[in-house]
């Protein structure tokens, strides 16, 4: 069976399935429906790396459907220490369980993994590479606040050269045709290469290193962490940082229905001030990797999503 | 929702409410009888510093009743390193349970964990702080041992002036009319301070270094832990310390319902003559945590524990 | 009530009988059918030294029988840091759950746990003692094989001195008649004393510096890890080592039904190329892990395993 290794793995139409899904989902994931779709089912959890969130919305996910989670634990005492290759650990878990969560510094990891598996991957971020739970969460926040995916003026923040996250936002958004504005320090910059492929599939894109300016005809903006390792120098880093950090101050004049996310955790990017805006949605972007999560199990495991949820769940 | 933050949190009225219940869900934590009033609940684990026993019990608490639970998992790799604030992570962890069992090196974390999050916070210890539901587990193992605990002679022992759960459990018992005896080297005497509030509030308070002198019309003696950090040198602590160990032959002349208590672990303070004789209840009182602690997610979480449990669970 | 502390628990009929049991739950280790025979009951996972493969095919086991697990967790930050005895924290973990799956670096330690618990025990190794649930896996993937167990031929190959998981195999190979081949470097044979007590059983035993001249006429080549640590010199180990690495090349003249297993992880005795050979049984042997303890749990908590798993299941 196949998983998910990037978002190219998904039509669009199947992307809009699956969040159709996963709003369906949503009282089962605020514990207000108990619906087991996925009793008797095991999820192997592969962190190589740590992340907090990820982790545990992935568990959460699973539990909420009735299903086991087992963890790798940590890989500092995993066999993998021992010098087990990947190949083999990815054997063993794949005995054991349903269906494979996985997290690995290395670009390329996932569909590595996916090669070797007889269960669906599901890739919760490789290196470099892909992380396209992530981005489905992101999609279906976006779509819960604005109705619609396509059309939209999303500026993406901070550092864009690194961020993972929003380089595979970026192709997902281009795929629904949004508007994109790209805001970041010039040291950061979204790459040329990652720039022109959009563009050559007929994104609309422009970059600016000019935060502020570009927020008040957007309808989403999109903050991300700047780290200081990225830089020569803490004076550097101070200059460059404090251009993007978003204060309530600065939404005078956004539209109304602006939504504010972040994949979190936040550092300085967005101040406590905004938390309480009808704009931020940082939290409920957190809490929707449950249902983004949730639909995606059900997906690759095969099991329908009803659509009648509340005739199918006990009431809690 | 509120959660448990301190005992006065509840009312004597429902601090016997909940020990009922817990007594009630005996046979659940036992493993004798399968009820899972929480089906389809999921706690989040959120301990900042470890604890195992405190940790072991709330899992098994929840997962005898059916409910499930997801771990913050080990600080030093989780997103607080990333210098995640408390508020944000409560965020997070509140977006995906039903409720939340938290232990904080600080005094009130639990509190302010409780005023940024929706769903009811359970403390399980917050540094210098409060430790409710160890105090539950205390009384509950207390009446199961007298059928009461009014007016009970009560030893608390060893180290008083840095253990939040002698603080909590003296507060609990002068509410319920208990007199107390404090034994203590003086160094590790119980605080002026909380002598005198426990007596604002009509508490009979006997302070002591001779803890065998006090033990023989005692209904209870409540040890704990006194720690070698605690001591300038390594000849102070022992010459303190070797007064309070209990051994099988100080018992000869104490009540025959007396019974020793222990939060554990234990190193010296208890003799293992003493796991054998009739008085010894801290195993009992160890696993008692479950009991409580299910009761306490009961009532927090708005589930009624059925008065007939036999009838309501099936049979293991 | 008894755990399984050692092979020696069993009579061979009682391992006939699990190994039956084991066979009809393998739908329920695919994950084909859900068969909560173990709703309602709690392990204990206490792993005192961290396995992987041991830890994970434990819960996988239990969660696939609807059972619950709770882990002491880190051994660095558990309670025994603090200076608890192995009695106190078996007592503790005995109050909270209903049976414990336990590893310990000491030898004796899973007797000595089961001494001091109501729960039964099962032994997931204890240092250089024994390891009867690997053995009940390593049966099981024989039998699957060869449809029966009494009359094979088996190499055991590779570190036969130090090798926990080879002496509890051999012994119960010689209980089932088998015949046994030790191959090893010098340096790394079968300890004396073992040898004479199973020939004092009746075992056949021929002893071997050969591997590859042994393989030809077995039906189960049994490979294990030869580690560095134990040679004086890279150079020694690297000589010795070399002899026993398995690459499809040599299997050019082996049996049909010949097969290889390993108790993983490996590191360099057996080559990928070996993976797809028709003889490779280490991952499908490393996945009855699941079955074998599914069976004993059931076993040990006196829970029967209907004949007709079908029927009583339902169907994923």
């Amino acid at each position: 069976m196949t998983g998910l290794i990037t978002m190219d793995d998904l039509t669009n139409e199947e992307i809009l399935d699956i969040l159709d899904d996963a709003e369906r989902l949503l009282p089962v994931a605020k514990g207000e429906l108990y619906l087991p779709l996925l009793q008797g089912r095991i999820m192997g959890n592969l962190f190589f790396e740590p992340s907090t969130r990820t982790r545990m919305s992935f568990e959460t996910a699973m539990k909420r459907l009735g299903g086991g989670v087992v963890n790798l634990g940590d890989v500092k005492t995993s066999s993998v220490v021992k010098g087990e290759t990947l190949y083999d650990t990815i054997q063993m878990v794949d005995g054991y369980t349903d269906i494979i969560a996985m997290r690995h510094p290395r670009q390329g990891a996932a569909q590595y993994a996916q090669d070797a598996a007889r269960v669906p991957i599901l890739n919760g971020g490789d290196g470099a590479g892909n992380h396209p739970t992530q981005t489905m969460l992101d999609l279906f926040t976006i779509r819960q606040a604005h109705g619609k995916l396509d059309g939209l003026k999303v500026v993406l923040a901070g550092d864009l050269r690194y961020g993972r996250t929003v380089h595979s936002l970026s192709h997902a958004l281009t795929r629904f045709g949004c508007e994109l504005i790209f805001a970041s320090p010039g040291l950061l910059r979204m790459p040329a290469e990652i720039v022109s492929d959009l563009q050559g599939h007929g994104a609309n894109v422009t970059e600016t290193e000019d935060l502020y300016g570009s927020i008040n005809d957007a309808d989403v903006v999109y903050m991300t962490r700047i780290q200081k390792e990225r830089f020569a120098d803490e004076d550097e880093y101070a200059r460059c940082a404090g251009a993007y950090k978003l204060h309530a101050k600065h939404l005078a004049d956004v539209k109304e229905d602006m939504i504010i996310m972040h994949p979190l955790p936040r550092v300085d990017e967005i101040h406590p001030s905004v938390d309480s805006t009808r704009h931020a949605r940082y939290f409920e972007q957190a809490f929707n990797g449950v249902v983004a999560r949730m639909a995606l199990l059900c997906r690759l495991l095969g099991v329908a999503v009803p659509a009648d949820i509340s005739a199918a769940g006990g009431a809690l």
